[in-house]
């Protein structure tokens, strides 16, 4: 059971939480800041039942959205808005600190780390606001600068990538392009408004892009995979003045070719996400310009927490998307 | 002699010109579009002295400024201010088409491709603004957005750095970090405003770097040389949040190291100079904010341009920086 | 018949052409620029006949749409895409030179002035985006930087009012109210996405508004009628932060409640439209984000412009929103 | 003397501080939330003496600078970095609450309204950061988006108008014209780099700076008084395209000239100071990037605080800019 250890944590009994990608790559070793035994998870809602002394906007009873990152909205970078870097948070949760696959977690920075659950929505859609939404959306959609009218190609069907076709619906781009090895996934990306999709592995999909772009390539070329060989397809697809958005988590350096690129005015970005625009999502939600329970495939109960482990890691026969784990 | 092809082409005697490092690129053969016999040369000042029947800005007589970026004002990239990728323009003179090193030209698009002399300025300092000054400020200032209070390092002291440095001051950054491997340039990037200089055959650059800004990095990492090690550089001192611009012209792919800089929101951009900042640079050098004669160093009459080529192209031993070819 | 006066001029015979509230104003004797005999209408589709000499975009059977606004591209203020104040152009057309209402119409600047009509486009949808689409467009939702989750009102439901309304929903915003003081406009406006609607003659439109976002305002007041009263009410309902995008032509000087808003940190901006964003338009066209034939409510054939003249100034009685004027 | 009455203040030994021209509007009862008894002062630097529980950036002992704006870092209003509208805060300090022109002071919300004092800086230096100069930056210098080679006029060289007038040269514009009735004043401006000025009382300014520009306006015109007249002014010397930034606080309404300015594509923007710049300031201060003692004329002991009034509100005889006041 957490305990308050300092004037700014609250203590959040766990409504539902979820199973990230994350999970496990720190499952299997790849995560070397989170340490044996730590409960993990950094995704949820639920209810604070205890608050510190020096936390104002919150009070036990309040149903509130648990951010992946903390913040402590006090040091350069969150003045900044880039609270995935804040000196004393980051994504810290499920990593650093205890998690919320769990009953109860402690959250550090409480005011600026948690937000209110807004009335009449669906607790388990909020959920996807935790990360995958945020993430999608920050390290995407607005990296990738997506404009009314511009070509996107988002390399990566799996949620992350779902993520960041669902809000870049937000900027009305003309097109749209999915890429991955998953027809299931392509699928999926068709229903949620993909205007075309290619599957990788029966053709060379830069050529394709190409292809359908007449030989111009895209305005916005968002990496959700975090492999050498999507982020190279980025670089064979962006158009002369667009943007590589970089999403996925890459475990080794991949070659820029900046033999050709240094003349195409290109830019390409990173980022972890800040969860900065948490409030703007929250309110796409609300006016029911953003269904986040599409991304939800499955449902356990906490108890039952490793058969989702199970359905979520094999995603390719489950066809899993985000699995809910509830109380 | 060169005549009027099309309807917006200007004739313009050259009073003045110059030569840059991708002159001596051609020389050695690495620019595959600009063929043999070719006249070299797309920098100058001059005198209109014929105009196409469609060309409304300029008359014979009128004093102008070549660009290094011929642009037609009309397609899809010009209008996006993206001149570098006109359709029917971009960088083609002294490489597609004849250059300035002569002393007519013609210029094609002359209406979006000249800029009006102003009154009072010496035309030998008007050079610097065909190609090196834009270059610096659009691809390396601009593009790293540098800002009031900022960090920046400059990467290479050669013409094109100096111009990024002499740039970046617009905006009063507090920190411009000017590394290079010659002493005599460092000792000119003093002279030009940089706060400090490194010079990277004694010591480990990055290191020096991170002790100067407090194992932060620089909020702005100028590339301006165009080989990995210097392109490496700038990905080892460039802080969380900012940017990596690229001036340089690379002839080889670089290492990304995507399994570090993934979560570190930076940006990365790439860019053929526009030359769409040209009126706002003529504006700085009027109001004396920008002394572009700092960067010439010699001249020649245009009888003597080899000499002209041989003291540019030993610059380490001739301390050359920018060397005008008069008419 | 017209001639082609100038190396940059095109001949386009007019298709189809409609006609502004800015020709009931010219009829009024209101535009002193436009003299008696002009032939007014400044929007329209149409195929070149014949082109200048210095014309390389165009030629004749092309298929193109007129823009309301010439730019030459070459002036200081084209460059900086502010068409509207083209030191040659502007809105000249249907004012002070002839304009489309006609079976011919020279338009000088062609290069700059036409775009190419895509394939498979019905022509008459396309006659929206000469001025009222960008007009809505870029005075109100670009002006108004409407986002994802803001609240936008837009005060009053004519043509011009009904194109932000149409194109704001590009941003997602997650409401839009829409005021005016005809029932059926207002009726239009729920079907063309409005969220809510107030008819200001029957409450205080500023408190209903102020009710309807729990007394905070909206982040964009667009005003599309002309009148001080309506610009008084976006001062009214404008949030902290926010944004008063003024559309209208105003007669007279408005009030600026400066001694309360000085301390709101908001922005109020004008502009006469600048069709920079006409090749965005097109693409959202073509990819079906958004339907301009929605505006189009009567059509006449060239023989009947009186009628059709007749039915768009009596709006309130024949509900007519833009009319169709048929070669 | 001040006490702890929340976890997240602090109480501050004040060292210095002043007075600024809102204090001058509260005593002649201008300012109703102010009310009889208050201690006045929103300006200043000193030490901690005490923290509360929620406190984790300061501890007892630390340097500090006192922000006129109180901002809690929690609430919609600070995290989009609009710290004026907070809602526990904004301008509250010797306004609602009572504030630094005293021995001691207690500053709500501590962590996000007080920054940490750099090393080697003049302490009195730094008091003009409280308000003065984010006051002129932000609201004259962004608002007005003031760039390399721009044109600006600023109206009233007061001691907000030259801190503008300081803050513009951050970015090299070409032309900073100063408008004022004081001679002495303007010579003042001519110091600290104004290239021109005008006295209005023996000329139309407005007529004047349209003459400097060529008949064209300046890209931003920068109100500093409060009144009508100067704002009707900006109205008349703002070029298309340009920027009215109100910093004034007025008193009563102003005339919009809608019916010229509808079609001009010109900003307005108005701006409670939110001092999010003030990390930026700092930096700028520390590299010797601004001075700013320049703007300090007069010095008192807190005893003698009325002779501070005195010559501070006799400014035209005194020739008072800024007054210290030490503890």
């Amino acid at each position: 059971m957490p305990e308050i250890n300092s004037p700014t944590d609250a203590i959040v009994k766990v409504a539902k939480t979820t199973i990230c990608g994350t999970d496990l790559h720190i499952l299997k070793g790849d995560v070397p800041t989170c340490t044996p035994g730590r409960i993990l998870g950094h995704e949820g809602v639920g209810v604070i039942t205890q608050v510190g002394a020096g936390v104002t906007t919150f009070k036990p009873g309040d149903r509130v959205l648990i951010s992946c990152i903390t913040a402590c909205g006090r040091c350069e970078y969150c003045r900044r808005g880039m609270y995935s870097h804040c000196t004393t948070g980051g994504w810290i949760l499920g990593n650093e600190i205890d998690g919320t696959q769990a009953e109860y977690v402690r959250i550090p920075h409480a005011d600026t780390s948690l937000y209110r659950l807004p009335e009449g929505i669906d607790e388990e859609a909020l959920v996807m606001l935790s990360d995958i939404l945020p993430t999608g959306f920050e390290c995407g959609v607005l990296n990738g600068k997506i404009a009314p009218g511009s070509s996107v190609a988002i390399v990566g069907a799996g949620p992350i990538g779902l993520a960041a076709l669902l809000t870049a619906q937000f900027y009305s781009p003309a097109e749209i392009i999915v890429i991955d090895l998953d027809d299931n996934r392509l699928g999926v990306a068709r229903q949620f408004g993909a205007t075309a999709t290619i599957n990788a592995n029966v053709c060379n999909a830069a050529d394709v892009v190409m292809e359908i772009t007449g030989g111009r390539g895209v305005d916005a070329a968002i990496e959700a995979v975090g492999v050498p060989a999507s982020f190279i397809t980025c670089e064979n697809i962006v158009a002369p003045g667009g943007t590589i958005a970089n999403v996925g988590v890459h475990g080794v350096k991949v070659d820029l070719h900046l033999e050709r690129l240094w003349s195409q005015n290109i830019s390409i970005t990173t980022r972890l996400v800040d969860t900065v625009t948490t409030p703007m999502l929250l309110k796409t939600v609300v006016a029911g310009k953003l269904d986040p329970k599409k991304l939800i495939t499955h449902r356990f109960k906490l108890g039952h927490i490793l058969d989702a482990y199970e359905t979520f890691s094999k995603a390719a026969d489950t066809h899993a998307l985000k699995v809910i784990i509830e109380a």
